[in-house]
């Protein structure tokens, strides 16, 4: 395991398993070993990330019985059709619940996965190839699985672990520009939710990071994925602290809904969320203005959106925010920011006052 | 809950919750309370059950912001479709992931309200108010949820548990008697299994039983639900020794899938897989042919059948059985019997003799 330049270890107490991030992964047969053998193995991919690195897999994928099937690109996709197919794939292949599912590609290939492994023959192991830097800091760790429905957004869904995560960098390579930046977002959010230090870091350090900097983004990414780890051992199942990493995701699941899935990218959502996170912060909890515009000017370097999109307001950001599954009763759960690495859940019943200052936001 | 004559106790480590045996418990507001206050409940029921059982839920039913599906009736409908409907029902109305979801049916509607909770939101609280004979004794305690797939049964599902069974059996009096019969097998392979005092009685008192006696059905169902939860507490998930409760049930799948889901019932499919297992067991393990003699007088008295149905032979079931859940690598892992009360895993690669094995039993 030459590549291997970090290893990280989840343990939710019922479920443990490493995180390896590092180069040349992907053609790394004594990393996939252990977990392929003796096993029907199935990959799921969709055609550009095959196209690029299932030829690097193909020494531990060519094994007599294990299999390729294509989904097709996009949220669009991330629906239960799509799983549908894979199901069909697994049982007219004859695949018994010992088998192994491998995720390779970005967050919604990851996802699909998961929710697929989890509920064929109730559950079978899977392994997160990510390839893009949303999945690789966030989406591929901590068990989150599951599809979009027309009326809201991972709304079928279910926590599945995986057995390995393994996080090639190289892949960033082709991963076309925008979706990088959009992976940043996450990586902000991390920051200024848990780690001052870090948040300096990337300030500092920006220019190397969106330059693709080996070590840059080693580091990037073991921190990232180390805040959520930390996170996910203590609260597998979302009912406490798991909640934080929320941050800007009420507001920018609201706007991935108000746009139509796959028009405004995940991470693009989550940057404009942040701010309108911090702003409603400001108002409410008394946060100094002065990070707003630490991260808005963060955000700017790595060409990420800071302005509600046309078409978005605060009336109707609020019909999806209501259908959250982070509510409780009739309050709608917000993440805000004390200060910087310094967060909290805040339920909100006032929905007046949630619509009101999405639509300031908008005009200052 | 002056009508509760038994409470057992499921404890697989991580979840823990109380099964509820008696009379007049599904109008006994006390038992519901503690469950359904303060959340919003969706109950899942058939019209048939709906028209006999609502009336008496309605008390702590008809609170606000509580609501009710009618699903189709059989086996024929237990698909995603059917969940599709439950999930795009509780997003219409709202439902966040603090709702509670309440089987009121028999299996086929607790299956498919288990699996439907088990992926809402990634996983809400669902009870079980088994009215079937077979859900009381088997389906509804365990956690097993799931749908069917045209290539399999059950083969896309879950294990949920839920937060409470309650089983009122008075429901049996309105159960039609074939499907009260089918659901005797169930209670005759855990006999067969691990119990032969149990078998004993079920000889002894079958006659009292058919007849619907109180204190029977209230002994038939704690002891048989007893059995099982001891079983589900050392294996929740079937790694190991829950694997026995699949007596009889790979043979059965395989029947129902040759006759078409729903032809024959799944207990009656499992009362002649039962008898499968006792041939096979006799010709490569040696068990006694006097049991098979004594379950055939058994299931005879509840007029349960005995022969393969026409149109169904080896080859066929071996079609089916080749994509069971439960087999590993090129094996098929059929359970067997040593001797009344004792049984095994046998993991069989030769599929030829399971055949003729079949075929055998088809002409004795």
């Amino acid at each position: 395991m030459a590549g291997v330049q970090a290893t990280l270890t989840v343990d939710t107490g019922s479920r443990r398993y490493p995180i390896f991030i590092g180069e040349k992964l992907l053609s790394d047969e004594s990393l996939f070993a252990p977990y392929c053998a003796d096993r029907q193995v199935l990959v799921i991919s969709n055609a550009p990330i095959a196209e690029h690195y299932l030829p690097k897999l193909a020494p531990w994928l060519m094994q007599a019985g294990n299999s390729l099937i294509e989904i097709p690109t996009g949220e669009t996709h991330k629906t239960l059709s799509t799983c549908e197919m894979i199901w069909q794939k697994l049982l007219a292949a004859g695949f018994n619940r010992h088998c192994l599912l491998v995720a390779l590609g970005g967050g919604i290939v990851g996802d699909i996965t998961g929710f697929a492994a989890a509920c064929y023959q109730r559950g079978v192991d899977f392994i997160q190839l990510p390839t893009s830097l949303l999945a690789q800091v966030d989406s591929s760790v901590g068990g989150k699985t599951g599809v979009n429905h027309p009326l809201g957004k991972n709304m079928i869904g279910a926590f599945h672990q995986p057995q390995m995560v393994a996080i090639d960098i190289e892949t960033l390579t082709t991963l076309p520009k925008r979706e990088f930046r959009a992976g940043l977002a996450e990586v902000i959010k991390m920051a200024l939710l848990f780690d001052a230090d870090f948040f300096d870091w990337l300030e500092t350090n920006i220019e190397a990071i969106l330059m693709l900097d080996k070590a840059s983004l080693v580091h990037l990414i073991r921190q990232s994925v180390q805040l959520k780890v930390n996170i996910v051992a203590q609260d597998e199942k979302e009912k406490g602290c798991r909640a934080l990493l929320n941050l800007g995701h009420t507001y920018g699941h609201a706007i991935e809904h108000c746009q139509g899935f796959g028009k405004v990218l995940h991470g693009e959502a989550v940057a404009i969320g942040c701010l309108l996170a911090c702003y409603f912060s400001e108002q409410e909890l008394g946060l100094d203005p002065s990070l707003r515009k630490r991260l808005q000017r963060l955000l700017y370097q790595c060409d990420l959106p800071r302005e509600l999109p046309l078409g978005t307001n605060g009336s109707k950001m609020l019909e999806t925010m209501k259908r959250d599954k982070k509510n409780s009763q009739d309050n709608i759960n917000l993440v805000l920011l004390d200060a910087l690495a310094s967060a909290r859940i805040y339920p909100c019943s006032d929905l007046a006052l949630i619509q009101r200052h999405i639509d300031e936001y908008r005009l200052i």
